[in-house]
Protein backbone atom coordinates (compact mmCIF):
# COMPACT_ATOMS: atom_id res chain seq x y z
CA UNK A 1 0.00 0.00 0.00
CA UNK A 2 1.20 3.26 -0.73
CA UNK A 3 0.16 6.68 1.24
CA UNK A 4 1.32 9.95 -0.73
CA UNK A 5 1.34 12.67 1.71
CA UNK A 6 1.12 16.51 0.41
CA UNK A 7 2.58 18.68 3.52
CA UNK A 8 4.05 21.72 4.15
CA UNK A 9 6.98 19.63 6.57
CA UNK A 10 7.41 16.06 4.62
CA UNK A 11 10.64 16.05 7.25
CA UNK A 12 8.20 15.97 10.05
CA UNK A 13 6.05 13.47 8.63
CA UNK A 14 8.99 10.79 7.62
CA UNK A 15 10.55 11.41 10.93
CA UNK A 16 7.41 10.79 12.95
CA UNK A 17 6.79 7.52 10.88
CA UNK A 18 9.92 5.98 11.02
CA UNK A 19 10.27 4.28 14.22
CA UNK A 20 8.75 0.77 15.73
CA UNK A 21 6.23 -0.90 13.55
CA UNK A 22 5.40 1.49 11.33
CA UNK A 23 9.25 1.62 10.44
CA UNK A 24 9.91 -1.51 9.98
CA UNK A 25 6.49 -2.03 7.74
CA UNK A 26 8.76 0.60 5.58
CA UNK A 27 11.47 -1.48 5.62
CA UNK A 28 10.42 -4.46 4.69
CA UNK A 29 8.25 -2.80 1.61
CA UNK A 30 4.66 -3.29 3.07
CA UNK A 31 3.97 -0.05 2.86
CA UNK A 32 5.68 3.18 1.13
CA UNK A 33 5.61 6.40 1.92
CA UNK A 34 5.68 9.26 0.25
CA UNK A 35 5.94 12.70 1.62
CA UNK A 36 5.91 15.62 -1.12
CA UNK A 37 6.55 19.17 -0.23
CA UNK A 38 3.55 21.55 -1.61
CA UNK A 39 6.00 24.25 -1.91
CA UNK A 40 8.06 22.18 -4.60
CA UNK A 41 4.99 23.50 -6.33
CA UNK A 42 4.90 27.13 -5.41
CA UNK A 43 4.69 29.26 -8.85
CA UNK A 44 6.04 32.30 -7.88
CA UNK A 45 9.96 33.26 -7.23
CA UNK A 46 9.37 33.42 -3.48
CA UNK A 47 8.03 30.06 -2.86
CA UNK A 48 4.88 31.47 -1.44
CA UNK A 49 1.88 29.05 -0.74
CA UNK A 50 -0.40 31.01 1.14
CA UNK A 51 -2.30 34.72 0.96
CA UNK A 52 -4.48 36.60 2.25
CA UNK A 53 -8.44 35.58 2.58
CA UNK A 54 -11.07 37.51 0.51
CA UNK A 55 -13.95 38.63 2.81
CA UNK A 56 -11.27 39.92 5.64
CA UNK A 57 -10.15 37.73 8.49
CA UNK A 58 -6.98 37.47 10.24
CA UNK A 59 -4.20 34.63 9.56
CA UNK A 60 -3.47 33.14 5.48
CA UNK A 61 -5.01 30.45 3.27
CA UNK A 62 -3.05 28.03 1.13
CA UNK A 63 -3.91 28.77 -2.54
CA UNK A 64 -5.48 26.60 -4.73
CA UNK A 65 -2.64 26.15 -7.71
CA UNK A 66 0.24 24.53 -6.06
CA UNK A 67 -2.30 22.13 -4.10
CA UNK A 68 -3.54 21.10 -7.46
CA UNK A 69 0.19 20.83 -8.81
CA UNK A 70 1.31 18.92 -6.15
CA UNK A 71 -1.53 16.44 -6.88
CA UNK A 72 -1.33 16.33 -10.42
CA UNK A 73 2.04 15.21 -10.18
CA UNK A 74 1.05 12.78 -7.64
CA UNK A 75 -1.92 11.47 -9.60
CA UNK A 76 0.59 11.02 -12.38
CA UNK A 77 3.31 8.86 -10.31
CA UNK A 78 -0.22 6.93 -9.61
CA UNK A 79 -1.34 6.25 -13.08
CA UNK A 80 2.32 5.23 -14.32
CA UNK A 81 2.98 2.81 -11.83
CA UNK A 82 -0.68 1.02 -12.98
CA UNK A 83 0.67 -0.05 -16.38
CA UNK A 84 -2.47 -2.55 -17.29
CA UNK A 85 -4.48 -1.09 -14.42
CA UNK A 86 -7.65 1.19 -14.47
CA UNK A 87 -5.66 4.11 -15.34
CA UNK A 88 -8.69 6.74 -15.31
CA UNK A 89 -9.30 6.06 -11.40
CA UNK A 90 -9.13 8.89 -9.51
CA UNK A 91 -7.16 8.38 -7.01
CA UNK A 92 -8.86 8.99 -3.31
CA UNK A 93 -7.62 11.97 -1.34
CA UNK A 94 -8.53 12.52 1.84
CA UNK A 95 -8.22 16.21 3.38
CA UNK A 96 -7.58 16.45 6.87
CA UNK A 97 -9.95 18.80 8.66
CA UNK A 98 -11.88 19.75 11.74
CA UNK A 99 -15.32 19.91 9.19
CA UNK A 100 -14.71 16.22 8.34
CA UNK A 101 -16.35 12.94 9.06
CA UNK A 102 -14.71 11.85 12.23
CA UNK A 103 -12.45 9.13 11.93
CA UNK A 104 -12.96 5.63 13.72
CA UNK A 105 -11.84 1.99 13.34
CA UNK A 106 -14.61 1.11 10.69
CA UNK A 107 -13.27 4.35 8.25
CA UNK A 108 -9.15 2.32 9.06
CA UNK A 109 -10.52 -0.98 8.01
CA UNK A 110 -11.93 0.53 4.67
CA UNK A 111 -9.35 2.87 3.83
CA UNK A 112 -6.88 -0.30 4.22
CA UNK A 113 -8.41 -1.99 1.17
CA UNK A 114 -6.77 0.94 -1.05
CA UNK A 115 -3.69 0.46 -2.90
CA UNK A 116 -3.09 3.93 -2.84
CA UNK A 117 -3.82 6.70 -0.64
CA UNK A 118 -3.00 10.57 -1.03
CA UNK A 119 -3.31 12.57 2.21
CA UNK A 120 -3.61 16.52 2.12
CA UNK A 121 -2.60 18.06 4.81
CA UNK A 122 -3.47 22.02 5.54
CA UNK A 123 -1.69 24.42 7.34
CA UNK A 124 -2.48 28.10 8.29
CA UNK A 125 -6.12 28.69 8.23
CA UNK A 126 -6.63 26.47 5.48
CA UNK A 127 -6.97 25.76 2.15
CA UNK A 128 -8.67 27.78 -1.20
CA UNK A 129 -12.08 25.74 -1.57
CA UNK A 130 -12.10 25.68 -5.01
CA UNK A 131 -9.17 22.78 -5.27
CA UNK A 132 -10.90 21.08 -2.39
CA UNK A 133 -13.79 20.80 -5.06
CA UNK A 134 -11.57 19.68 -7.36
CA UNK A 135 -9.48 16.96 -5.80
CA UNK A 136 -10.76 15.64 -2.31
CA UNK A 137 -12.82 12.36 -2.49
CA UNK A 138 -13.10 12.35 1.90
CA UNK A 139 -13.16 14.79 4.10
CA UNK A 140 -11.45 13.38 7.19
CA UNK A 141 -11.62 15.05 10.99
CA UNK A 142 -9.55 13.21 14.04
CA UNK A 143 -11.53 14.46 16.53
CA UNK A 144 -13.40 17.80 18.00
CA UNK A 145 -10.22 19.86 18.33
CA UNK A 146 -8.04 21.96 16.88
CA UNK A 147 -4.92 22.00 15.79
CA UNK A 148 -1.87 23.87 13.94
CA UNK A 149 -2.05 21.55 10.58
CA UNK A 150 -3.08 18.07 9.04
CA UNK A 151 0.34 16.52 9.49
CA UNK A 152 -0.68 14.37 13.01
CA UNK A 153 -3.72 13.66 12.12
CA UNK A 154 -2.37 12.33 8.30
CA UNK A 155 0.25 10.51 10.44
CA UNK A 156 -2.34 8.69 12.53
CA UNK A 157 -4.33 8.02 9.62
CA UNK A 158 -1.09 5.67 8.42
CA UNK A 159 -0.61 4.32 11.35
CA UNK A 160 -4.10 3.07 12.05
CA UNK A 161 -4.63 2.17 8.20
CA UNK A 162 -0.73 0.40 7.85
CA UNK A 163 -1.78 -1.82 11.11
CA UNK A 164 -4.56 -3.57 9.64
CA UNK A 165 -2.33 -4.90 6.63
CA UNK A 166 -1.70 -8.07 7.03
CA UNK A 167 2.27 -9.03 8.00
CA UNK A 168 2.68 -5.55 9.57
CA UNK A 169 1.80 -6.96 13.01
CA UNK A 170 3.34 -10.10 13.74
CA UNK A 171 0.76 -12.87 13.14
CA UNK A 172 -0.16 -13.87 16.78
CA UNK A 173 -1.09 -10.44 17.87
CA UNK A 174 -2.67 -10.15 14.32
CA UNK A 175 -4.81 -13.62 15.17
CA UNK A 176 -5.83 -11.92 18.71
CA UNK A 177 -7.23 -9.47 16.60
CA UNK A 178 -10.46 -11.33 15.33
CA UNK A 179 -11.00 -13.07 18.84
CA UNK A 180 -11.83 -9.83 20.33
CA UNK A 181 -15.10 -8.75 21.64
CA UNK A 182 -17.00 -6.09 19.67
CA UNK A 183 -18.14 -2.90 21.12
CA UNK A 184 -16.06 -2.79 24.74
CA UNK A 185 -12.84 -1.48 26.26
CA UNK A 186 -10.21 -3.81 26.87
CA UNK A 187 -9.97 -5.50 30.32
CA UNK A 188 -7.45 -4.94 33.02
CA UNK A 189 -4.10 -6.29 32.12
CA UNK A 190 -1.25 -7.70 34.34
CA UNK A 191 2.59 -8.82 33.68
CA UNK A 192 5.35 -10.14 36.19
CA UNK A 193 5.56 -9.36 38.61
CA UNK A 194 3.01 -11.35 40.77
CA UNK A 195 2.67 -8.81 43.63
CA UNK A 196 4.25 -5.20 42.71
CA UNK A 197 3.68 -2.61 45.45
CA UNK A 198 1.77 -4.28 47.56
CA UNK A 199 -0.67 -5.04 44.84
CA UNK A 200 -1.48 -8.71 43.57
CA UNK A 201 -2.53 -10.53 40.13
CA UNK A 202 -5.73 -10.99 40.70
CA UNK A 203 -5.70 -14.77 41.53
CA UNK A 204 -7.88 -15.78 38.71
CA UNK A 205 -5.44 -14.89 36.13
CA UNK A 206 -3.08 -17.51 37.99
CA UNK A 207 -5.25 -20.23 37.81
CA UNK A 208 -4.70 -21.68 34.77
CA UNK A 209 -8.21 -22.30 34.36
CA UNK A 210 -9.13 -20.77 30.64
CA UNK A 211 -12.52 -20.39 30.68
CA UNK A 212 -12.81 -18.59 33.89
CA UNK A 213 -10.12 -16.27 32.74
CA UNK A 214 -11.96 -15.56 29.79
CA UNK A 215 -15.30 -14.90 31.49
CA UNK A 216 -13.42 -12.73 34.19
CA UNK A 217 -11.89 -10.53 31.27
CA UNK A 218 -15.54 -10.26 30.00
CA UNK A 219 -16.86 -8.97 33.13
CA UNK A 220 -13.88 -6.85 33.39
CA UNK A 221 -14.49 -5.29 30.08
CA UNK A 222 -18.26 -4.48 30.68
CA UNK A 223 -17.63 -3.18 34.10
CA UNK A 224 -15.10 -0.87 32.56
CA UNK A 225 -17.22 0.19 29.44
CA UNK A 226 -19.99 1.18 31.47
CA UNK A 227 -17.96 3.10 33.71
CA UNK A 228 -15.73 5.19 31.02
CA UNK A 229 -17.86 5.03 27.83
CA UNK A 230 -21.49 4.21 28.66
CA UNK A 231 -22.40 5.79 25.40
CA UNK A 232 -21.01 2.87 23.58
CA UNK A 233 -23.06 0.38 25.42
CA UNK A 234 -26.45 2.46 23.98
CA UNK A 235 -25.04 2.86 20.58
CA UNK A 236 -23.01 -0.25 18.97
CA UNK A 237 -22.87 1.43 15.83
CA UNK A 238 -20.57 3.65 17.55
CA UNK A 239 -18.21 1.24 18.42
CA UNK A 240 -16.14 0.13 15.65
CA UNK A 241 -13.30 -1.27 17.41
CA UNK A 242 -13.14 -5.06 16.30
CA UNK A 243 -9.91 -6.11 18.76
CA UNK B 1 4.23 24.77 30.36
CA UNK B 2 6.35 21.85 30.47
CA UNK B 3 5.45 18.69 28.65
CA UNK B 4 6.84 15.22 30.13
CA UNK B 5 6.54 12.59 27.42
CA UNK B 6 7.15 9.28 28.96
CA UNK B 7 7.79 6.68 25.82
CA UNK B 8 9.73 4.40 24.21
CA UNK B 9 10.88 6.38 21.19
CA UNK B 10 11.81 9.89 22.26
CA UNK B 11 13.54 10.84 19.24
CA UNK B 12 9.80 10.63 17.19
CA UNK B 13 8.30 12.50 19.54
CA UNK B 14 10.52 15.17 19.19
CA UNK B 15 11.56 15.33 15.58
CA UNK B 16 7.43 15.45 15.09
CA UNK B 17 6.92 18.23 17.02
CA UNK B 18 10.61 20.23 16.47
CA UNK B 19 8.50 22.00 13.06
CA UNK B 20 6.20 25.43 12.32
CA UNK B 21 4.16 26.91 15.32
CA UNK B 22 5.41 24.20 17.84
CA UNK B 23 8.97 24.79 16.99
CA UNK B 24 9.05 28.04 17.16
CA UNK B 25 7.49 27.63 20.30
CA UNK B 26 9.84 25.58 22.11
CA UNK B 27 12.74 28.22 20.42
CA UNK B 28 10.99 31.35 22.18
CA UNK B 29 10.33 29.24 25.92
CA UNK B 30 6.74 29.61 25.81
CA UNK B 31 6.81 25.92 25.94
CA UNK B 32 9.26 23.11 27.05
CA UNK B 33 8.68 19.34 25.72
CA UNK B 34 11.01 16.78 27.47
CA UNK B 35 10.73 13.24 26.22
CA UNK B 36 11.81 10.58 28.63
CA UNK B 37 12.79 7.00 27.32
CA UNK B 38 11.22 4.54 29.83
CA UNK B 39 13.87 2.23 28.44
CA UNK B 40 16.33 3.89 30.68
CA UNK B 41 14.68 3.09 33.59
CA UNK B 42 14.88 -0.94 32.63
CA UNK B 43 15.36 -2.92 35.65
CA UNK B 44 17.73 -5.82 33.98
CA UNK B 45 20.59 -6.32 32.38
CA UNK B 46 18.86 -6.77 28.74
CA UNK B 47 17.02 -3.42 28.97
CA UNK B 48 13.40 -5.27 28.55
CA UNK B 49 10.64 -3.37 29.70
CA UNK B 50 7.78 -5.74 28.82
CA UNK B 51 7.39 -9.20 29.85
CA UNK B 52 3.90 -11.93 29.08
CA UNK B 53 0.52 -10.74 30.20
CA UNK B 54 -0.55 -12.97 33.11
CA UNK B 55 -3.70 -15.66 31.98
CA UNK B 56 -2.36 -15.75 28.49
CA UNK B 57 -2.91 -13.50 25.43
CA UNK B 58 -0.76 -12.69 22.19
CA UNK B 59 1.88 -9.82 22.74
CA UNK B 60 3.49 -8.10 25.62
CA UNK B 61 3.09 -6.34 27.87
CA UNK B 62 4.73 -3.10 29.42
CA UNK B 63 5.90 -4.04 33.43
CA UNK B 64 5.06 -1.57 36.04
CA UNK B 65 8.18 -0.86 37.19
CA UNK B 66 9.95 0.54 34.63
CA UNK B 67 7.48 3.14 33.98
CA UNK B 68 7.09 3.60 38.04
CA UNK B 69 10.37 4.48 38.41
CA UNK B 70 10.47 7.13 35.04
CA UNK B 71 7.67 8.54 36.68
CA UNK B 72 9.44 8.76 39.81
CA UNK B 73 12.27 10.89 38.03
CA UNK B 74 9.96 13.26 36.53
CA UNK B 75 8.04 14.07 39.52
CA UNK B 76 10.88 14.64 41.62
CA UNK B 77 12.68 16.75 38.71
CA UNK B 78 8.93 18.93 38.94
CA UNK B 79 9.49 19.21 42.90
CA UNK B 80 12.97 20.55 42.72
CA UNK B 81 11.75 23.61 39.84
CA UNK B 82 9.09 24.43 42.33
CA UNK B 83 10.74 26.29 44.97
CA UNK B 84 8.22 27.89 47.18
CA UNK B 85 5.95 26.39 45.42
CA UNK B 86 3.37 23.57 46.47
CA UNK B 87 5.47 20.76 46.31
CA UNK B 88 3.04 18.25 48.01
CA UNK B 89 0.70 18.53 44.68
CA UNK B 90 0.67 15.31 42.19
CA UNK B 91 1.84 16.17 39.21
CA UNK B 92 -0.77 15.50 36.44
CA UNK B 93 -0.38 12.23 34.19
CA UNK B 94 -2.30 12.04 31.65
CA UNK B 95 -2.48 7.84 29.80
CA UNK B 96 -2.96 7.75 26.32
CA UNK B 97 -5.29 5.33 26.01
CA UNK B 98 -8.82 3.94 23.51
CA UNK B 99 -10.20 3.32 27.00
CA UNK B 100 -10.34 6.93 28.24
CA UNK B 101 -12.43 10.03 28.08
CA UNK B 102 -12.70 11.33 24.14
CA UNK B 103 -9.94 14.31 24.04
CA UNK B 104 -12.10 17.52 23.02
CA UNK B 105 -11.03 21.16 22.60
CA UNK B 106 -12.83 21.67 26.11
CA UNK B 107 -10.23 19.22 27.13
CA UNK B 108 -7.48 21.15 25.68
CA UNK B 109 -8.50 24.21 27.37
CA UNK B 110 -8.26 22.34 30.56
CA UNK B 111 -5.10 21.02 30.34
CA UNK B 112 -4.11 24.47 29.10
CA UNK B 113 -4.23 26.12 32.38
CA UNK B 114 -1.58 23.58 34.01
CA UNK B 115 2.18 24.26 34.50
CA UNK B 116 3.68 20.73 33.97
CA UNK B 117 1.97 17.73 32.40
CA UNK B 118 2.69 14.51 32.23
CA UNK B 119 2.04 12.52 28.89
CA UNK B 120 2.48 8.39 29.05
CA UNK B 121 2.71 6.69 26.06
CA UNK B 122 2.00 2.58 26.02
CA UNK B 123 3.37 0.50 23.07
CA UNK B 124 3.24 -3.07 22.99
CA UNK B 125 -0.42 -4.37 24.95
CA UNK B 126 -0.81 -1.98 26.61
CA UNK B 127 0.77 -1.09 30.75
CA UNK B 128 0.59 -3.46 33.75
CA UNK B 129 -2.73 -2.21 35.34
CA UNK B 130 -1.05 -1.62 38.81
CA UNK B 131 1.15 1.15 37.88
CA UNK B 132 -1.67 3.06 35.72
CA UNK B 133 -3.92 2.80 39.24
CA UNK B 134 -1.26 4.12 41.40
CA UNK B 135 0.32 7.07 38.67
CA UNK B 136 -2.85 8.10 36.21
CA UNK B 137 -4.97 11.06 36.71
CA UNK B 138 -6.53 10.84 33.85
CA UNK B 139 -7.36 8.36 31.13
CA UNK B 140 -7.40 10.18 27.52
CA UNK B 141 -8.28 8.56 24.33
CA UNK B 142 -7.89 10.14 20.76
CA UNK B 143 -10.30 8.61 18.94
CA UNK B 144 -12.52 5.67 18.42
CA UNK B 145 -9.65 3.97 16.89
CA UNK B 146 -6.38 1.70 17.33
CA UNK B 147 -2.85 2.85 16.87
CA UNK B 148 0.39 1.02 17.51
CA UNK B 149 1.38 3.08 20.20
CA UNK B 150 0.30 6.47 22.41
CA UNK B 151 3.10 8.89 20.98
CA UNK B 152 0.91 10.27 17.96
CA UNK B 153 -2.33 11.09 20.33
CA UNK B 154 0.47 12.68 22.71
CA UNK B 155 1.90 14.50 19.77
CA UNK B 156 -1.63 15.86 19.02
CA UNK B 157 -2.20 16.64 22.86
CA UNK B 158 0.44 18.81 22.73
CA UNK B 159 -0.03 20.36 19.95
CA UNK B 160 -3.50 21.28 20.87
CA UNK B 161 -2.71 22.49 23.97
CA UNK B 162 0.00 24.40 22.89
CA UNK B 163 -1.70 26.93 20.65
CA UNK B 164 -3.85 27.84 23.46
CA UNK B 165 -0.81 29.27 25.45
CA UNK B 166 -0.40 33.12 25.13
CA UNK B 167 2.29 33.95 22.73
CA UNK B 168 2.18 30.75 20.47
CA UNK B 169 -0.16 31.88 17.62
CA UNK B 170 0.61 35.24 16.52
CA UNK B 171 -1.86 37.61 17.90
CA UNK B 172 -4.38 38.67 15.23
CA UNK B 173 -4.74 34.66 14.85
CA UNK B 174 -5.62 34.42 18.83
CA UNK B 175 -7.92 37.82 18.44
CA UNK B 176 -9.75 36.13 15.66
CA UNK B 177 -10.25 32.86 17.63
CA UNK B 178 -12.43 34.88 20.31
CA UNK B 179 -14.94 35.71 17.60
CA UNK B 180 -15.76 32.79 16.35
CA UNK B 181 -19.13 31.33 16.51
CA UNK B 182 -19.39 28.23 18.83
CA UNK B 183 -21.21 25.27 17.86
CA UNK B 184 -20.54 25.53 13.82
CA UNK B 185 -17.79 24.12 11.15
CA UNK B 186 -16.41 26.69 9.42
CA UNK B 187 -17.64 28.46 6.15
CA UNK B 188 -15.28 28.00 2.92
CA UNK B 189 -12.61 30.09 2.28
CA UNK B 190 -10.82 31.44 -0.76
CA UNK B 191 -7.71 33.21 -1.64
CA UNK B 192 -6.18 34.55 -4.66
CA UNK B 193 -6.72 34.67 -8.04
CA UNK B 194 -10.40 35.54 -7.88
CA UNK B 195 -11.01 32.92 -10.98
CA UNK B 196 -9.34 29.62 -10.87
CA UNK B 197 -9.84 26.89 -13.15
CA UNK B 198 -13.17 28.37 -13.99
CA UNK B 199 -14.21 29.09 -10.52
CA UNK B 200 -14.81 32.56 -9.35
CA UNK B 201 -14.58 33.48 -5.83
CA UNK B 202 -18.11 34.31 -4.26
CA UNK B 203 -19.10 38.01 -5.42
CA UNK B 204 -20.43 38.73 -1.93
CA UNK B 205 -16.54 38.27 -0.46
CA UNK B 206 -15.09 40.92 -3.01
CA UNK B 207 -17.66 43.36 -2.11
CA UNK B 208 -16.31 44.98 0.64
CA UNK B 209 -19.49 44.53 2.95
CA UNK B 210 -18.48 43.74 6.25
CA UNK B 211 -22.15 42.90 7.72
CA UNK B 212 -23.14 40.94 4.87
CA UNK B 213 -20.01 38.95 4.51
CA UNK B 214 -20.71 37.96 8.18
CA UNK B 215 -24.20 36.88 7.75
CA UNK B 216 -22.80 34.91 4.15
CA UNK B 217 -20.15 33.08 6.10
CA UNK B 218 -22.66 32.07 9.08
CA UNK B 219 -25.37 30.94 6.52
CA UNK B 220 -22.25 28.97 5.03
CA UNK B 221 -21.32 27.45 8.14
CA UNK B 222 -25.15 26.17 9.25
CA UNK B 223 -25.39 24.35 5.76
CA UNK B 224 -22.05 22.96 6.04
CA UNK B 225 -22.60 21.60 9.63
CA UNK B 226 -26.49 20.55 8.63
CA UNK B 227 -24.21 18.70 6.14
CA UNK B 228 -21.76 16.67 7.36
CA UNK B 229 -21.99 17.19 11.16
CA UNK B 230 -25.69 17.23 11.75
CA UNK B 231 -24.87 15.71 15.43
CA UNK B 232 -23.36 18.75 16.95
CA UNK B 233 -26.26 21.01 16.12
CA UNK B 234 -28.73 18.47 17.86
CA UNK B 235 -26.10 18.56 20.51
CA UNK B 236 -24.38 21.69 21.09
CA UNK B 237 -22.62 20.29 24.29
CA UNK B 238 -21.00 17.99 21.83
CA UNK B 239 -19.17 20.47 19.83
CA UNK B 240 -16.24 22.33 22.04
CA UNK B 241 -14.54 24.61 19.61
CA UNK B 242 -14.22 27.80 20.53
CA UNK B 243 -12.17 29.13 17.00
Amino acid sequence: MNFHIMTLFPEMVIQGLNTSIIGRAMENNLINIDAVNIRDYAFNKHNKVDDYIYGGGAGMLMQAEPVYLCYEAIAERIRLSKSGGDETKKPRVIYLTPQGEVFSQKKAEELSREEDLILLCGHYEGIDERVLEEIVTDNISIGDFVLTGGELPAMMIVDAVSRLIPGVLNNDVSAEFESFQDNLLEYPQYSRPEVWHGKRVPEILLSGHHANIEKWRHEQAVIRTKERRPDLLKNKDNYPFTE
